[in-house]
């Protein structure tokens, strides 16, 4: 397929060639799903197609012949044309000096020419169009129209035209990248297409924006998420529970700060190890502090206050721990890629005999606590030791082990992650799948045999010895950000009623029912149910839309029938299912409430 | 008695003159309660009294004649003989040449007389020792052994020593400070004696330590709090308890980063007016980025996101927001000043004709609470425009009113503060008073028509017009980690039973009771209530001891007799209140814990 999608950006700069003479071409490679191919459009009317680089400004202000969205459909039809005229995909391996020649023209061929290593350069012509390019290609285009291939001609697509800087270098001028998709099937192609349609509907960026969960503000920056009154309610919910399951677990809690001296940083080998992750330092009376990327330091320091016996142990230290990484502004996405987030932190101290306890008590937890939010399917990972890493060798073997074992014990199928590691120790990740198939990671389970080392941290064992005791760090949803995101991709925004931010909304038909809503709402309010009386003075059918929208689980409707048999009418996303009672309703409400659905 | 103390600060320097022949004199005044004098101590067995200044370390080094601790009643017995002698203060001025004649082997007191405006100098002459003073001071010793201050004699006392930097400089020498406490009656000094002793009992610093609440660490930084597993449960009752509370009162809530560009520091103004207490900024890809001092740009970049209609009025935006700024290290001191602190902040957004209701609302609100927590006395202050301020006059003036007209609507005693107020308005502030009398501030209202400005924010009133917002900043406690620090100094770490982290210890007699204790544990738990069973294998006595060490509100003893009657023998701070039927324990505990006491 891959060598279908590559040949497929090699028609789409050959339609491009014959419908925009004295374009210029930059690379055409196959990529996930389909293919792209990077242009310079040339300006209208060229009488010598001696071209100059521009920069991004210059291009915008100059008169380009640049295609636009609308366009697509034409260059597409070209494309079918040339496939139709089974043009050979021809292969040949010419002198350097010979493709400079050939590409005299294309500044951007020229270029890559001149990089490449040895003598030669592979060019490959198909019709009209030479390209540079190391293939493999199909034979010719008669392949995308018979035989596997037959479908080809309707399974593939242009879907967008994008900036994009050549060779991604903001130094350089930006190119025009025309994308298509391309599948083997028609039905491939369509079903790929309703899914992207799907995952944008759900994208969190937008649902949190339109459900008022979250937002980000550039005059605050980039990926500093702040939380909106609806959505920390949802992220309270989700504490909160973890935060009672926990402690009757055993865990106990801790608040730390969010900086600490640098030298604290250099101590537990952070500075040395993950100083690309950290932010700059801050100055106060001339010592250097650093905003936390990690609460282990700091739960390592309450651990020391005391001698702790075996009897203790496991000791599990939790915190809700907002920390700060550094990621290039490039790379930040909502809430699921982020500078600033609070993590569902802990860590869990104990004797080496206890490891594989509660190692699987742990992975058996967290898979029962994913579920617990609605999500089914999970990838486990077992990720080995990375480029960049403290500690000995056979504590690396020694912990991996552990985790395999207790991967293989509690028959869980994993795949191998190597060199996928902390600095720190081997982990296991889960991920969830979503309702999507996308994979999102939550569950991480992560040996430390750094810390207690550099700290040096112990506990005294049954005969009286001091013995180095064994640190796993571990998170469950991994941050909240990150899992509200999925969550919210995961249910469209539709989120279960226990995990609402509003739960039922009230609607009286008219100014004489608000009365009735009120007593409801006091009443439903009394059983610890989210819900607001909708008295604005709109139509029935506006605020029910409304409610749609913001997807409340429960939309009550009170009117004159209603109010005289103690009753409400119920819709929810399901659509409308009619009068209840309202002591069957509340009693209903909270059996769902509790079963957490 | 400011005219006693100082010149008992004389007779101090007189009598150490006397015992301490050589002594090199500082200066001695008056202080609160009492008085001190600086001494550098001249060498033992001085030949040629010469003295050369030292620095700290040579003073370490080498062998003086500094008195201890335990010579401080032989100077004090010096002082009263001095006393009875009924010596007289003799002022005289004089040139400044002649002066440094009488001074010429005083090195600190030249370097004063250099210092000295015009040309004179006072000088006060009591026996052999005389000093340079502006006074004044007693005609005689003997008004301090008769008259209003006749009980003088028995009424100071020396009470410590301590290094103090020549001029409070670490570049100068150290000298030796002598401190000593000077009241009418010796009633008095008994008085203030044991309310001392009993506020060292009650020092939250060293309860915080012995109940395992909090802890500060050196690696860490100074004045960056890390809450212990108890500590984090006190912090989660009233974090609990607020938020139940202010949901209520319709506030919602907000989480917002602690780091923000610098840029948005300096539309807020924070840069010009606040910049001392800021820290230093953070790089990230060439901007700059700060620690947030407060929340408030956050909680308005919040309201920004949609248009507000007059109906919506007053939003109130509430957060448990931790902030940092920065305190000299000098200045830090426990919970209640530190470098970084979870406010209980909020932002009321309203229109100027709801302001007097809102901030009556609020001052009656936050009394209540407060007296929830066990606070009984309040003083307030009105606070107003302090030097460095934003804003114009007549806002300030218009503000100022409507404070003192809800505290004079309300009936409330206040006092003024006069340029106390923050940079962006007046406000009201409410100290409580605790059990030793000493104040502390928990209720801040503070006006804001800074930032209302600054960025622009408005609602639409009735008549579709965009109006200029009003801007209340409130904290109600506020912030947990000074008033945590100040509820254990008030109850002396004896916590009311509904703020305890732990409220009930099971100590079964024997090992054979051990499981009817974790049976009732379980049932306590049950009932939400905070329980540990003490199953060690030590003695009852000793598991008792420890309960009232660590305050625990509730020990529960069970032997036989209980097991049989399904009962338990009940120990309080009151004392042993002996058995108790099981369901009357339980019944009258959730009854105490639901009146909050």
């Amino acid at each position: 397929m891959e060598t279908i999608r590559h040949s497929l950006a090699h028609i789409l700069a050959a339609a491009v060639q014959e419908l925009y003479p004295g374009t210029k071409f930059g690379i055409g490679p196959a990529i996930e799903n389909g293919f792209y191919y990077d242009f310079e459009f040339s300006e209208i009317k060229i009488v010598n197609p001696k071209s100059k680089i521009l920069n991004p400004k210059q291009i915008q202000n100059s008169k380009f012949q640049i295609p636009k969205l609308e366009d697509l459909p034409r260059i597409e039809k070209k494309m079918k044309e040339l496939i139709k005229n089974n043009i050979k995909f021809k292969k040949k391996i010419v002198s350097k000096k010979e493709a400079e020649k050939i590409f005299k023209n294309q500044p951007y061929k020229l270029e890559l020419i001149k990089e490449l290593p040895g003598k030669k350069a592979t060019i490959y012509q198909s019709g009209n169009f030479i390209d540079l390019c190391r293939g493999p290609h199909v034979e010719s285009t008669l392949q995308l129209h018979s035989g596997q291939a037959k479908e080809i001609i309707d399974s593939f697509k242009l879907t967008k035209i994008a900036g994009a800087y050549w060779k991604g270098d903001e130094n350089n001028p930006m190119l025009t990248r025309i994308y298509g998709l391309g599948f083997l099937t028609k039905e491939e192609l369509n079903e790929y297409i309703s899914r992207q349609k799907e995952a944008e509907k759900r994208d969190h960026r937008v649902l949190g924006q339109k459900l008022e969960l979250f937002m980000f503000n550039e005059e605050i920056g980039a990926g500093l998420p702040l939380w909106m009154p609806k959505g920390v309610i949802l992220r309270k919910v989700i504490e909160n529970y973890l935060y009672q399951e926990l402690t009757e677990q055993g865990y106990q809690w801790i608040i730390s700060p969010h900086i600490g001296k640098l030298d604290l940083w250099k101590s537990s080998g952070h500075w040395e190890l993950y100083r690309e992750d950290m932010y700059s330092p801050i100055d106060i009376e001339g010592e250097k502090y650093e905003l936390k990327p990690m609460n282990c330091p700091f739960h390592v320091k309450i651990y020391q206050t005391k001698i702790h016996s075996y009897k203790e142990l496991p000791l599990k230290y939790a915190e809700f721990g907002t920390v700060y990484r550094y990621e290039r502004s490039g790379v930040l996405h909502g809430l699921t890629r982020v500078r600033g987030f609070t993590q569902d932190d802990a860590h869990i101290f104990c004797a080496p005999e206890q490891v594989s306890q509660e190692l699987t008590k742990l992975l058996e937890y967290g898979l029962k606590n994913l579920k617990a939010f609605g999500f089914k399917n999970f990838n486990i990972y077992l990720a080995t030791r990375p480029e960049k890493y403290a500690g000995a060798e056979k504590g690396w073997q020694k912990a991996t082990s552990s985790l395999k074992y207790v991967l293989e014990k509690s028959k869980l199928k994993y795949q191998l992650d190597p060199g996928g590691g902390v600095f720190y120790g081997p982990k296991i990740d889960v991920k969830v799948k979503d309702s999507l198939g996308r994979e999102w990671q939550c569950i991480t389970i992560q040996f430390d045999f750094n810390l207690p080392e550099r700290f040096d941290i112990n506990y005294i064992d049954q005969k009286g010895r001091k013995q180095r005791v064994i640190m796993i760090h571990r998170a469950l949803i991994g941050s909240f950000e990150r899992f509200i995101g999925v969550l919210l991709e995961h249910y469209g925004g539709a989120l279960p009623l226990w995990l609402s931010p509003e739960q039922i909304w009230l609607v009286p038909v008219g100014s004489r029912h608000k009365k009735y809503a009120k007593e409801i709402g006091k009443r439903l309010c009394a059983n610890s149910l989210r819900v607001k009386v909708k008295d604005e003075n709109e139509t029935v059918s506006k605020k029910i839309r409304e409610g749609e929208t913001q997807k409340i689980p429960y939309l009550l409707v009170v009117g004159d029938k209603e109010e005289k048999n103690k009753s409400v009418r119920v819709r929810t996303k399901g659509g409308d299912i009619g009068e209840v009672k309202l002591d069957k309703f509340i009693k209903d409400v909270l059996s769902k409430l509790n079963s957490r659905n």
